[in-house]
C-alpha cells in the first residue's frame, strides 16, 4: 500500500511478501486455522513487487489495475465451492479499509479508524490525516462505490470485492472476515440492497471500525472474541460453526421421527 | 425431576427418557455436534425411572441418591481424556438450576429463573413459586454447598458436578454447556476459589440466568448465539474453537522462523 509512506503501519511493507511465504511454508495462523476447518488454503499474490499508489496523492490504483485485481479474485470463485471464506495479508491496509467506510457510509475518519497491528497514538493521528487528505483529493470519486474502492483501497481489497461478487453470482455462501474484508465487499452492498445477501458475518474484531462497520451492513457476528490478526482467521474459525448448523438442520430427526411426546 | 409436579415445564417428564432413546439413536442435536467436533458423545442414563422428589415438598435426593450421582459422573471422567464437554437432558432441569443458582449468589428467585424450553408467563410464575418454597423448605441447608446440590438439584446436575470434580483432580479441562450445567458446576466454585479454574465458560445461553451465573463466576464465554438447548449442544459448539487456538499454539512460526522483520 502506497500510503504505507504516510507512517500508517507499525511493520515495514515488505512485511506483506515475508508473510506471504510464510502462507506457503505453513507457518502462519491460517493455515492451523484451515487444516481444523477442514477448508483448503489457496494464497494468490497481487503484483506484490508494485505498491499501490499513496492515496494521500493519487488514486491508489487506476482502472486497468483495479479490474486486473478484481478479476483476480472473480476468477478464484467458482460454482463447486459450498463454502468460501477471504482473507488478506497487506501491511498498511486497515487505513484503506478505514478510508472505504468513510466514504461509503459517512462520519468522521476518526469513528472508523483503528490501531491496525498496534500503531501508537502518533500512528492512529498519522492514519486520520492520510485518510481526510484522500478523501479530498479523491472528492469527486465518493459518489460512484466502484470508484471509491480503486481511488483509496489496494489490490487486496479489490481482489475481494470481486470474488465477493462471484460468490453471489455462483450463490456461494461467504464468510467475512474482518475490518479489511468488510471494507472490502462493503461496495456490493452500496451497489444493490442484497449485494451482500449471501454472506455471514463470521466474526467482529477488535479492530475499531469493524462493529461500527457491521451495523451498517446490518450483519450480525458470530463470533466476538477480540480476534484482531486478517489472514481470513476469523473467518476460517467460524466455518465449523456453519457445518454444525448445517448437520443438525440436514440430520436431525424430528420429534414425531424420534417420537417424542408434544407439548 | 420431581419439581415438574408443580408444573415448572413446557413438555411432560417422559420426555427425558424417549430423548435419551433419540441420542443412541442419532438422531439430536448432540449427536451431529459430536460428529463435527470430532467428540466421541456417551450418553450415562441416570436411573430415570425414578423421579427426584420435588422439592418443594422433600428434598430432591437423599444423600445416598445424591453421591450414587455424583459418583457415576466422577467416574466419567479418566486420564487419558485432553478436554470434556459435559451435557444433560432432564425435563424441568431449568427450575433445579435456578433453585441452585439462588441459594449460591443470593438474589430474588425472579432474576435467576428463565423460560427453559418456552414456558408461557403461567409457568415462569410457577417456577419462581416453587423455588420460592423450596428455598424455605430447606433454609437449613442453603449454608452447605453440597446440601444445596441434593436438595434442590437433580441426578444429571450431581453427575456433572461429579464428573467437573473427576476433571479438576485429573487435570483435564472441561468445557462448560450453558445454564443447566454451569449450575451443576457451580458449588465447586463456592467449595474452594478455584474450583472451576480448569473451566471454560463454552457459551452464555438465552435462559436468563445463564449471563448472570456466569458474571457471579468470573466466567467469560467463547460463545454468544442465543442457544438454548442443552445436551452439551453449546459446549461442543465450542471445541474446535479451542483445536484452533491449541493448533495456532502450537504450530505457529515465530516471526524469527519465518523470517518476518521486526517493528
Amino acid at each position: 500500500h502506497g500510503v504505507t509512506a504516510q507512517g500508517v503501519s507499525a511493520y515495514p511493507s515488505e512485511v506483506t511478501v515475508q508473510m506471504v511465504a510464510n502462507f506457503a511454508g505453513g507457518g502462519a495462523a491460517i493455515n492451523q486455522l484451515a487444516r481444523v476447518a477442514g477448508a483448503k488454503l489457496d494464497v494468490i499474490p497481487l503484483d506484490l513487487d508494485h505498491p499501490t499508489g499513496d492515496f494521500t496523492i493519487v488514486p491508489a490504483m487506476d482502472e486497468q489495475a483495479f479490474l486486473a485485481a478484481v478479476s483476480a479474485g472473480y476468477d478464484a470463485v467458482t460454482k463447486d465451492l459450498d463454502l468460501v471464506c477471504f482473507g488478506e495479508m497487506g501491511i498498511g491496509n486497515t487505513t484503506p479499509a478505514a478510508a472505504i467506510s468513510t466514504a461509503l457510509f459517512g462520519g468522521s475518519a476518526e469513528k472508523w479508524t483503528g490501531r491496525g497491528t498496534g500503531v501508537d497514538d502518533a500512528g492512529l493521528k498519522r492514519k486520520v490525516v492520510a485518510i481526510e487528505a484522500g478523501l479530498k483529493r479523491h472528492a469527486d470519486s465518493l459518489s460512484d462505490p466502484l470508484k471509491i474502492a480503486a481511488a483509496l483501497g489496494g489490490r487486496e481489497l479489490a481482489a475481494i470485492f470481486g470474488a465477493t461478487l462471484a460468490a453471489r453470482k455462483n450463490n456461494v455462501p461467504v464468510l467475512l472476515d474482518g475490518f479489511v474484508c468488510t471494507a472490502a465487499a462493503a461496495p456490493l452492498a452500496r451497489l444493490h440492497p442484497t449485494g451482500l445477501a449471501h454472506t455471514i458475518a463470521a466474526h467482529v474484531s477488535a479492530e475499531a471500525g469493524h462493529r461500527r462497520l457491521l451495523e451498517a451492513l446490518g450483519l450480525p457476528p458470530l463470533l466476538d472474541l477480540g480476534m484482531r490478526l486478517g489472514e481470513g482467521s476469523g473467518a476460517c474459525l467460524a466455518v465449523n460453526i456453519v457445518r454444525s448448523a448445517l448437520e443438525c438442520h440436514a440430520r436431525m430427526a424430528s420429534f414425531a421421527e424420534a417420537g417424542v411426546s408434544e407439548k
